[in-house]
């Protein structure tokens, strides 16, 4: 990298800490949207929404590329202990879950420390009763308390259906106390029945497993709407900044725009859209255009599976070489404390530079297999090099999937920080003389800290 | 007092932190009962509970006085923002409030920063728009953030009435940030409309002022079930350790057993159960009795207004010298920092030697102007002493009368140190050579931070 495009990073880290531009495009967001569940009203704002604001920030290019997919909806849902101890349960259902037979259904518990201890039930055994998995989430930095405790929810109901059960109840994914639960996507196995599925609270969680401690048979209520309702289609929404000399090159950086219903989607991932915009918006206002294309991408209905990911992979993966470097922001709002890669090895001297401008930030230099961020997983495994700033995660699990998930969770000065470490990674990224390699070791999955869907 | 009491009230200070004996009846209670709103069935359950659990503790006599009051319930709630920005609004019905009419209600937001600015406005110049009363309450260690705020809760609905408006929404009477609002008691006044009146949590409350700080008129539909029911009776459920020379001579101690029906009540006022119980229970199986009778109070529907402290006081107030001094535990499961009295001059040397013994828990002296507890009103204004162990109430108002009111936010550490305090203080409160005078100043009001109803 040339003196002059790190005297830029450097000027363009500083002056991101002087301005609150994410917190506006935030506050914006959650306030004017709220929440936006895939294919729901607030889904379409959102899409008008960020279209206007890309324009308004200058941005060369404007798109909207649509997304097709089952639209679900959640509707009443409730629980309730009747015996022994008859007192209300506070639940969500799992995104993707089919509702309770009308009027409800009434059973006993069956309980399982863990989807491994349900898994090893005898098939058919558990007589419509409904199975409870209440291993709870463990508290880390980099979310690493996920992976182990979020199969019981993506693929619990299948299991349980598998062995009897008339629904699942899991104990929310999630490392607070609070009365909310948390929500998240989970899929049916191809064949076999589908039950409903839905998380405790944590304080519920606990209760359940309370009173089952007693011995006696505990029986509870159930009663959920839920359910897909017809196709929709949203839109990746696409703003870019048009490279000065390889305008066919991009640098993607982003976030998804998508949310779940219960919060303004705030931490998951306004955030992330917030950052990464104003990082961009102030590369938009340098004298000149960088090198190549910096393109922002707001996926669609990362939600239920990276649905707008895979929607762009297809529509762009015959420009697999275009695509020369990417990164997601999608853990939250904490501060950025390393900065990782996954590029070829003759790029690590320029990955040595940025990592230098990181520095002042408090921000480690990582290694060299970063993930990349969830809507980038079809591109890691076709090899696209990308790269990770990894976000303090310690507090994102408490509100995560949960009505807790409203701005004031988020610290702007976390934010601007934020902002300062993208501006001048997508900056050099975008000046760097060469590329960072199109056709990488694949890689089937990126370690599972990094992906939160 | 004797070195033999000094003595024994040492060691039941250091017994009581051996055991849990606190904490095994709150996550009885809790778990078993769960919420216990005045008149409901687990409020029934709640009474038969404690009579079995004084009976089971050894308590020489056990009685269950009859309190009457109206019932009130609450059904569904729901409030959304339908303009400019949909979305929905968490909400829950003040405690006492009537219904919205059916279908629900529809109106514009009418924005006041606090109550007084409410009361400023022409009467009836509302036209029937939904007042909101937004000023947030601030945290202290004592409480002392509540009394400035919770006028809003109990009056404002009375006011905003009169103002013309249809209905009542205020910030929540709490110091989180999380989407459970804080319900709590209302009343109206004799005269005038009645308008439904509920509370938004801390973090709606922030969107509504951010949406109304955009200028455009804000429109929202409510829609509440709630309003009295019939007549209910419940019970003061009393506990005595008869005295061994004066029976007729009452050390009170004591708690409220309702709650709100969000939550399961550990905080509010479990806790105060579990440590004034667990207290008098260790005195029980000292090998005498002491001199007076220890008489633990579990109070009835504290929550709509001491009903049950009022049913006491007036069956009992012929006893007036009998009652000797009084303390209730209603200020959550937080550590006591401070120890202070209501008595006759001449006592101040016995309070001398408690505070002695209450020193090592990291219990600091008070003054001589103790509330004694919300349920002791009543006496206190008649003039009975009074002492009051102060809990440290930094985080009590972010889980007060919300869901989040649940056995997880009980310290077992902080509970036991009670425990401690409350055993050694009942303890030699009984066993004093001379009463604590019950003829006292009258004053009409204890300290405002020493209500929390």
């Amino acid at each position: 990298m040339s003196e002059h495009d790190l005297a830029q990073a450097t000027a363009l880290r500083e002056a991101a800490l002087e301005h609150n531009a994410a917190w506006d495009l935030l506050e914006s967001l959650t306030t004017e949207v709220g929440a936006r569940l895939p294919g729901s009203p607030g889904d379409a704002r959102a899409v008008a929404w960020a279209q206007a604001r890309f324009e308004a920030l200058g941005f060369d290019r404007v798109a909207a590329e649509p997304v097709a997919f089952p639209r679900w909806r959640r509707g009443d849902e409730r629980a309730r202990v009747v015996a022994p101890y008859p007192q209300p349960l506070a639940i969500a259902a799992l995104g993707g879950s089919v509702g309770t037979p009308p009027g409800g259904l009434e059973a006993e518990i069956a309980h399982f420390a863990t989807l491994e201890d349900l898994e090893a039930a005898a098939d058919s055994s558990l007589g419509g009763r409904i199975a409870f998995v209440s291993r709870s989430m463990e508290r880390f930095r980099d979310g690493a308390g996920y992976a182990p405790v979020v199969k019981a929810r993506t693929d619990g109901a299948g299991v349980a259906a598998r062995k009897g059960a008339g629904a699942l109840l899991i104990r929310s994914v999630g490392t607070d106390r609070d009365r909310l639960p948390h929500t998240g996507m989970m899929r049916y196995p191809a064949e076999g029945a589908r039950i409903p599925a839905a998380a405790l609270s944590n304080p519920d969680a606990d209760q359940l497993e309370r009173m089952l401690g007693r011995g006696a048979p505990v029986r509870v209520t159930l009663s959920i709407h839920a359910g897909i309702d017809g196709e929709a289609t949203s839109h990746n929404v696409i703003g870019d900044l048009l490279g000065a000399e390889r305008p066919d090159q991009y640098v993607v950086i982003g976030c998804h725009l998508d949310s779940w219903d219960l919060g303004t989607g705030a931490i998951d991932d306004g955030a992330g859209c917030a950052i990464t915009m104003a990082a961009a918006a102030l590369i938009a206002r340098l004298p000149a255009r960088p090198r190549r294309t910096i393109r922002v991408i707001l996926w669609a209905n990362e939600e239920f599976g990276l649905i707008g990911a895979k929607a762009y992979f297809e529509a762009h993966r015959h420009e697999l070489a275009g695509h020369v470097i990417g990164a997601e922001s999608d853990f939250g709002a904490g501060r950025v404390y390393a900065f990782s890669t996954r590029v070829k090895p003759s790029a690590l001297g320029v990955v040595d530079q940025i990592s230098q401008i990181l520095g002042p930030l408090g921000i480690a230099r990582g290694d060299n297999s970063a993930g990349g961020g969830p809507d980038l997983v079809p591109w890691r495994q076709a090899g696209m090099a990308l790269a990770t700033l990894h976000q303090d995660g310690t507090d994102y699990f408490d509100y995560h999937h949960t009505a807790n998930d409203t701005l004031d969770k988020v610290d702007p000065a976390a934010l601007t920080q934020n902002v300062a470490a993208w501006a001048a990674f997508t900056y050099l990224a975008a000046q760097a003389p060469d590329d960072f390699g199109f056709d990488l070791e694949p890689s089937a999955e990126p370690p599972a800290s990094s992906r939160s869907e």
